[in-house]
């Protein structure tokens, strides 16, 4: 088990880094009931451990303070009673401090256990610490957008974390459309590597011949629809999305601030000057959708964007690690068009989230992981500049509902293959 | 045009007569947002042919009332201004005696140009007229389910139609499985006769083998899941669905009322004891998903409904006609086991209502018919015992929200293929 | 009995004169909570007499039909079950003929209990009764300012009852101060003839010296206000009133409507231009406590209103019956400058709707007619155009929340005695 | 100045005095939009000195943080921009520490201001700091009260501040009648020391002959209103009362918890016994005013609770400083019966909160401290436990809407004069 308490070890550690710059006051504010406060995150992931690997493995286990089993329960009905959700922020104890020290108490006997275990004990918990581990993954990108909308709540635009030097302009935008035949294709996770339930079985689809935008959508492209009025025209958008969008006002992506003419952004490095070559991000799937059409074009489903990354490695960025926030695409290079799947931003798709053919959700508790939320969702592909190394894949599918922007969501579009 | 004009009159013949056992008050009344009073549907199905026929066949062309214009204008964006849908209960004026004359006054007019009109302007009109009248059609059904609604707030339980003979029970119960394979299918319509834009264009689809029930879910099976627990379980449940039914306080499908221990329904005929041979109806989405994962089994996608479908001649009720209330199996006779797919309940799909590949809404106002609605919706296919005749083919695409209960929503099961 | 039996006749006929310019669209519908359908007071305060003086009257009584004794309850909890009140516009039975049917059914019992009774048990009828035809007169004013409410969300501003002759216009406004002399002063009603419980008991109060002004507030006045910006300055209203102001978007009195800069206001005799010289109507507790400390004054105690009223005798208007608009004031004639104290609109008072020292609601259901709303309502002092004839005293106590603008509701201005 | 130096000194150093038992985190959460966050007091209360003092009294003042003007305004329109109240939970920054560096900051240049100032400015400024000082005062108690309702939200419920020493139990309960003749009565303040604007004009008020219970209602005795089913009866409740009940879900006080058949309450000194000898505390007015029905009695009028307190010198408690929890009444000793007038639960009063007569706002910004707030809000009388010394006097006027619980208001009763 050496790579797993290894891997244990680095991923919690860097939930920690992630704090780093944050006062304890941050900690504890939910600005809306999708944003939960830090010491939540920090406390739940734990929680995960100490519920679905400690307590099944060993009889008789006791907690390390039996008020936090329902505490930071998210929503796992089938072990028991939950914490409101819309309430996380009420809470101010167990501290920040306590918060730790329950993490470094479940570190211990988590370390503990994995030295222990062997066989087909091993085997079994090795899959729950993996699932937690991604779990915990996840976790650290929601608290990195979650704390990005806390501190825009705040008309001090609090800093984060002081952003790098910038990304280098793009020169010259050369951008152009990846093509791809049509037919029955794989989608879904092979097996062989860590997949969550929602990404199997592999299965076929059948698609049509299409093309794929090979960089994401940009800024400037999107500052052209906001100038055209993209938001006052009720034919660009679906039913549903122009009334959320009368509801709640938007006149243009999230965390964009217009002020005497300028357009500026908030982001995690602060308030700063809109940059035009950069990907357009905190915008929900209505706006995705609206873009789109607006374009003469479409999103992507997600069996095309799957197969079009099939073959491409999710690498990381070169340089700027921890910048937290989306950069221009480079130049074009070697034989694949394709860029910007991973790393920046999140892509809707046009796919609601729905099972594949034959998922049936594990039993038990951890069968609530996913499955349960298989409804009036989209899938999102890709991963983004808040998505920990090593947690993109391409059949990765994240999913938010339509009218969600505070995650960093993006798109690239698509278009039926051309002649 | 002959033949069109017999359908327009006894189209709109047929509105009339399902309003012959309504007091004026009936008419007035908007018990809920999506339930619009008699008297709107009557209007506005007459504005749609005023709006989208008459108007554009003449230059200058006068409308019965301009008032009209607003006011029984659904939610056209590219037609103007609406009157508020929610507030569509709160006019008493024009009266019911005033909207008859409207309709009156309309039907002149389009009799008279339908009279006149040929060549390429009879065939674009001739188009339109067909899509009126269709979509009178599904008002029709409209003016069923939404004064059901009105009539079971009210504690007297009014009676819309006295009931006929009550069906026979259904004497053995032989459901099975209908036995499908899979592979490359057909969806959508092909043309030749008339079909909303959303059932374009026909294209390939990929399915597996599967297996149908072979009549509609009961009230007795449904029955059996409310007596189980059904209702207590959030295992069952889509997370969203859960959250709706302990909001909206659920304990059994819309209508259903226990007394005593003793289960009646609420019927267009009036209160009637619930009878356990009969098909479920008024569930919503959430319900029929939870029941078909409380019997191991799932919804069928669209694809599967409409690749089963493909055979069958949709044939109305032998007898019963004006019953409005679902009736029970008949026996299995000849080849094709399959039944109830017709007439009885609209059957909710496990497939979110979604574009089909190359979709593109029609320019202009009808291109808001329906592509701007897919979203958050889901699809039921079939037809219900208050879908008028002639309304019913296997490429149809009914849709409601997950939550909605008070259409004549069914279920029937499906299964991945045994073996 | 006989007095007894012919008011009984006069004030049930004036209800059903109220509806003769009605369709029966305008009977059923509630265009919000507080604003009840026609066909609901006309049985409402039939069931009252049903309720509290023939069930009483005879041992074993049947109900003309037993459901309307929950539907036709308004908020007596003592006599059982209600029909929700946000819900009374989605009955559309019994129908309005039934409900005359049922008035009819009512008022003959009533006839003949009337004839036969003698002895105490007359006395006690007579009171309730008393009370009854009094209730009755307070719903038939609310069934005009329900009505008005109605036909101003049709933008069809459809007319209720064509209005007669304008009123002559004011010709020079003499309008200045009435003066009065502090001290202890008797409020409340001393017996005698019918009063509610809220005017008793008779009390003394202390008040200062003070000056009424001596007509009511004209919508020229209150135009100023508008214009001067009254509805932008936070500094001239309650906290509460301000709150209320920006979330309901008001910018002027209800039923004012600003088109190209012209005003018109909506009456119960159709749209007509504003005219200056009228009392202003339909304006909330906070708007004129907004205008009067704009004018540097404020309103009037409620006991310093009854205490100016004393001597004046509720005469109607010379002419213009069943206007049900508000006229200009007279020229001042004779001894006592004060006008307009009756039979125009409802004056706010700056008195918080409270018991009387001393006062007790009577026991039994009765005692819910008035204890019970004493909290977060202010007392409006005389009567308005929609009163009754006879309906009007000087210790009259109507009360409403202070943000009510439905009703016939104006000001008149106070201030502290000058030198 | 000394004193005022001295005053000003104590009564700042009190506000961090109450802080030193909390986390950082409990400083910042808003648990409902009336209970500010600590940190928001703290910043808020130095914001009025810095506002109100400092700023005026130096042209061209630079504020310690110009962005503080708008975070820290809790109301005044006067002053500018106010950040929304109910979002104060929002922000993280500035964080405590710079909190109580601003509260520092201002201190010292408030101790500058305060030497050096003399002359008439020294008394313009004297007047305003003692306001400063007062409504920092007021502000104390809302700092117990909030943190009081937070930490009830936490499952852990956390404690305040360990309590000392139980209260003795009361022994016998000797309560009585405190008899007060009728008559013109002196009301309001008469200068000389400081009162808020609200306290006066000092003026005349008739009153009858009433009794004033002699101690404060007890929980015993509010325990037996519970156990007869006060809560499930609608007769004794206000109507508004009743509609808040059924819609909060309330069946006791705030605070009170029953589990398995025995009572608690959560107090700042964490979940305790039930003790049925201490006052009622954390009802609103619609269950005082219930209880007091209950009882056959009524609550007292502003003008009585006064006229009994006038003689009587508002004196702490012997003892138990700093328990921030009501105590049960001493045995009667002496001339006067009367006690608990102060220092353990503000008590309702029946006297809705209207301006005196000839009550004027003052001009100017510190003009929206009170006035605006005179509507829908009743008096409560006396002073509580968290209180802070030398804040209480008969003329006091503290005021809540009647819905309110979470201060700790409780009640005594009156009657009329027996006999």
């Amino acid at each position: 088990m050496a790579n797993l308490v290894e891997a244990y070890a680095k991923t919690r550690r860097f939930s920690e880094y992630l704090c780093e710059t944050l006062q304890v006051e941050d900690y504890v504010v939910q600005p809306m009931p999708d944003a939960s406060p830090t010491r939540w995150h920090l406390a739940h992931t734990t929680w995960f451990f100490e519920t679905f690997v400690l307590a099944p493995s060993q009889s008789g286990y006791r907690p390390v303070d039996s008020a936090y089993q329902v505490l930071f329960n998210s929503y796992y009905n089938s072990v028991g009673e939950q914490f409101p959700r819309s309430r996380r922020g009420v809470l101010t104890r167990p501290s920040v401090a306590e918060v730790f020290a329950y993490r470094r108490a479940v570190d211990e006997r988590m370390a503990r256990l994995l030295r222990e275990v062997d066989g087909d004990a091993a085997e079994e918990i090795g899959r729950v610490v993996e699932l937690g581990l991604q779990h915990e993954q996840q976790h650290q990108e929601l608290m990195l957008t979650d704390l990005k909308y806390l501190f825009s709540c705040n008309p001090l635009w609090p800093t984060y974390r002081p952003s790098e030097d910038d990304a280098p302009a793009a020169t010259t935008d050369d951008s152009g459309w990846s093509t791809h035949g049509g037919g029955i294709v794989k989608v879904g996770h092979d097996g062989g590597t860590f997949a969550f339930d929602n990404e199997r079985p592999r299965h076929d689809a059948l698609i049509g011949a299409f093309e794929l935008q090979d960089r994401l959508t940009t800024v400037g492209e999107f500052l052209q629809f906001v100038e055209d009025g993209g938001y006052r025209r009720p034919d660009l958008w679906l039913s549903l999305g122009w009334a959320t969008r009368k509801e709640q006002g938007w006149t243009a992506p999230l965390y964009w601030v217009e002020r005497e003419g300028a357009w500026s952004q908030f982001t995690l490095g602060g308030l700063k000057p809109l940059r035009l070559d950069e990907p357009v991000c905190h915008i929900s799937f209505f706006e995705a959708d609206a873009f789109a059409r607006w374009m003469g074009s479409r999103l992507p489903t997600e069996a095309e964007w799957e197969h079009a990354a099939a073959g491409v490695i999710p690498g990381g960025r070169s340089g700027m690690p921890g910048r937290f926030h989306p950069i221009p695409a480079s130049p074009v290079r070697g034989a694949s068009r394709i860029r910007q799947l991973y790393g920046e931003v999140w892509q809707w798709t046009a796919s609601p989230y729905t099972p594949y053919p034959g998922y049936r959700a594990p039993s038990g508790a951890l069968g609530e992981y996913n499955g349960k939320f298989m409804c009036n969702q989209y899938v999102l592909r890709g991963s983004s500049c808040a998505t920990p190394a090593g947690h993109s894949r391409s059949t990765y599918r994240n999913f938010f509902p339509p009218d969600a922007r505070w995650q960093f969501s993006g798109m690239r579009l698509a278009r039926d293959a051309q002649g």
